[in-house]
């Protein structure tokens, strides 16, 4: 089913990116998928997410190599390790090492310019400000702030004539509901992986913090996790 | 002279960027150059922003790969020709094809996230309203939505304690006065680059809209301009 309608939708080929596709081409998009492969240690992320555009069958996927391993900074770009816990209730609540500089700027910078070209007035962002960590760039108030930016920025903002909206259809759920409202909508997480320090068959370590959220997500809609995890 | 205060500032090795390096060094900030390679045909530009870069003596010079080729919508970055014009008011008022889609949103995420990693506050970027043909992220309201933005995006944000600022020092100048200005600070406008579309030497075609820009700047300053142009 299309409306012929184009968005760009991020898809990261997390669990919260992959709902957001499928909430995306539920709504009558056109999914336009983009994947942003930034110098993350876990390159099995890319891998899931050209299953995900694939089994939506997207209209096109693009994945664009970014670079930001040369800034630093990062758990998630850099040689910091990881943290791990065995409860969820031990992650913190400071901003985290696997933070990465100004990353949904970057992403929502290209998904812009991809838009631009598209003609799309459309942009999906899977961030969620509940389950959020602590990451500022997670915020509705930066969503809106950046929306204000992208219709200055562009063609469309000197004409007047196509605003960008960011949607971000996750924003205010839980782990457990953006679950809920996957499973409701067909998806397979059985295809999805969330972990930030994955071994090299791809499999979960199960004790991160991206890891333990998504546990949880699937423990309070009483199902397991098809996910493929350690040992 | 340094006064330690760290600025990222964005530097593509035409005479606008240089000038704003030039700016910057000399209100006391150490040099922190940041080179978008963003697929352009005039690889010739990066080669100049090194030039630049050593000239100026900068802590540190990046040149950060980025693909916006694979969108495609732009004569500076895919195959529509770039518009030659015999007299610089032959230029049109509407937005020309070698707008890139989204740049100088891309290129401040990129600045934005090198100089949170950096613990800098300071962003310059040589856009400039008055001979900016058009380009909509060239407009001080939108460099003002990008640093609202910005201040929502980053650990800053959050915290609150160091808000960033995106310096645009040459936003109302003419190119006639920018080139007063980088003169008066020393700056060798031989080692820069602006022409959208160079021959295999890297000299200037002295007929596309920024060629025609830079060398009425000159003229009006009653000197020559000392770059390359072809015959």
């Amino acid at each position: 089913m299309s409306g012929g309608k184009k968005a760009v939708v991020l898809l990261s080929g997390g669990l919260d990116s992959t709902t957001c596709a499928a909430i995306a081409k539920s709504d009558g998009f056109d999914v336009y998928a983009l994947t942003m492969a930034y110098g993350q240690r876990h390159t099995c992320e890319i891998e899931a997410a050209d299953r995900v555009a694939k089994s939506f069958d997207v209209k096109k996927h693009l994945t664009v190599e970014i670079d930001l391993r040369q800034f630093g900074g990062s758990a998630l770009t850099s040689d910091i390790d990881v943290p791990k816990h065995d409860n969820v209730t031990d992650i913190g609540t400071e901003i985290p090492v696997t933070y990465v500089p100004a990353r949904n700027t970057v992403f929502l910078s290209y998904a812009l310019a991809w838009a631009e070209v598209l003609g799309a007035q459309d942009i999906f962002i899977g961030v969620n400000a509940l389950d959020y960590s602590g990451y500022p760039d997670c915020r509705p108030e930066y969503i809106d702030a950046f929306t204000r930016m992208a219709n200055l920025a562009t063609k469309a903002g000197v004409t007047g004539e196509a605003p960008v909206r960011i949607h971000t259809p996750l924003i205010d759920l839980t782990k457990a509901q953006i679950v809920r409202r996957g499973l409701d909508l067909g998806v397979d997480y059985g295809m999805t992986t969330s972990c930030y320090d994955p071994d090299e068959q791809g499999r979960a370590c199960g004790r991160c913090d991206a890891c333990l959220l998504r546990l949880r997500g699937f423990k309070e809609n009483g199902i397991d996790d098809p996910g493929q995890y350690q040992e």
